[in-house]
């Protein structure tokens, strides 16, 4: 039995030294060119190592990274279970990335770094939190999390997936039709769901027309939901008074994509969240445990829904 | 007895409803000209009414806003209650602007802003908000609101002011040993403080010299507190890594002032907290049926410590 670690150095050597407490049965491997490919049971990578079929014996191959779009899940073998990365440390970079996007919102901030820009103090006026009703796309792990770091604002909360959920203190839809009953009682749509055939080119024309006006985007899932030129005709109209984004397509967004200078926009270069190896190590370690214990693994995806 | 009104029209409506139904014994003014001087006992303000001495049976000078340096508090007669606006809607607004400052210079995002400027995709190296400490300056109704609000983000928490008070979850130090020792220990320096003479000032070099090298300041207290120069150079020596500044003297800062430019500040006017129409008449209402029951009332000025 062999763990292939296909992944950035610098979290392998905390891997490594995770593994060598927690799993000391377990032999850690870097190099796949070095390991007898038959003992692999378990690899983690971002995207899918080449050669993947003379891993015979594979039973888990891990994503690094809380998304598993990046993996071609209908051509991967059966029987190998893949796993997403649920781990704290990125669920904490969420928290704090989207509270820190929907209070700049509200407060109007896009607009104070435009007016800086032009060297003019005036205050805006200022809607109050309770007033303000922000609605999540995607009711996962890391949405939940937020919802919980929103709460104590006061801010109205909603959340949108695509089945029935109940969480406290929060107004749940799910379906075509809840979607778009959320959206138009929203005044703050954060995009957290994951990339799929159903949400890929999701955020578009059609559905920025059904927020009420003035309403705002977060947008913390993947570049390929998002209709970049939409979003910008509807920042243009007035439909929408101000956009985070972090993720584009393709990323690096290039140079001389209108995103980049819309002054309504404020942009980060998909840092929202990053697996954090200690945690990870963490999460990936457990997950074994449960799977040698005959357990699902945390994360296991349903390869029908994608994620 | 009569409560008279001079602040803005608009709160005025507010005012006057909410004392109607609160306090429908107490006749409420908004033009002094028409006003029996003698007759009144409460004004509410921003700053102190030309004449004052001619209202010979007041008993409450309240406050519009959270601080009182706008009033000449030795100037005034001695007899006079002067209370500052404690109410929660500015409570909630600076639990709001300060989070939210706190996290956009943890998350980097005056970087993100100016690399936006410049069309540059780099995800810049994130500290984790555990190794992140936060230190408040000043432990007052304001600032112990914002520590709550940061509390579940994980940020190690302290917090300075001139007498010793203790706090669950958060180290707090006083008097001028206790303020070298929680700048050397602070990453993210928020100052709340009131301005008095003490205070005025009191953000220069000296301070900034003895924070860890890339600290970073929120300054939601009162401009005359900030030596905007040196902040300026602490920026760009990188003493200090960034700057969310609310506050400036003058306000409006003149357009030809650096503090607008910077590449690694960002800048609102004077708009992280605002009293809040009707939470603010709660406020007054509570504080005059306190003192009309011979309680002292909520925000009253100790004039020896100027706030």
């Amino acid at each position: 039995m062999t763990f292939l670690f296909n992944s950035d150095a610098q979290r392998g050597v905390v891997f490594r030294g995770a593994f060598a407490r927690e799993l000391p049965h377990l032999p850690f491997a870097i190099d796949p060119a070095t390991v007898n490919s038959d003992l692999v049971r378990y690899i983690i990578s971002w995207t899918v190592p080449r050669g993947l079929e003379r891993y015979r014996n594979l039973e888990i191959l891990f994503s690094v990274g809380a998304g598993v779009d990046q993996f071609p899940l209908a051509a991967l073998p059966s029987e190998v279970k893949v796993v997403r990365m649920v781990e704290d440390g990125i669920i904490r970079m969420m928290q704090e990335y989207v509270t820190l996007a929907v209070l700049a919102l509200h407060r109007n901030l896009p607009a104070y770094v435009d007016l800086q820009r032009r060297r003019e103090w005036r205050a805006l006026s200022q809607t109050q939190a309770a007033d303000r009703r922000v609605g999540l796309l995607g009711l996962g792990v890391l949405a939940r999390a937020v919802l919980e770091s929103l709460k104590p604002f006061g801010f109205g909360l909603s959340g949108w997936s695509r089945s029935d959920k109940t969480i406290e203190g929060v107004t749940t839809y799910c379906g075509p039709a809840g979607l778009r009953q959320m959206l138009a009682a929203t005044d703050i749509l954060v995009c957290l769901l994951p990339l799929t055939e159903d949400t890929r080119g999701m955020l578009d024309r059609d559905l920025f027309a059904q927020l009420p006006k003035s309403a705002a985007l977060v947008h913390a899932g993947r570049g390929a939901q998002l209709d970049q030129l939409a979003v910008l005709a509807a920042l243009d109209t007035g439909q929408l008074a101000g956009a985070v984004v972090d993720v584009t397509e393709p990323e690096p967004l290039p140079a001389d994509h209108p995103l980049w200078t819309h002054p309504k926009v404020l942009l980060t270069p998909h840092v929202a969240g990053a697996t954090q190896a200690e945690t990870a190590a963490r999460a990936v370690i457990d997950n074994i445990k449960r799977h040698e214990a005959g357990l699902d693994p945390i994360g296991l995806v349903d390869r029908n829904r994608g994620y």
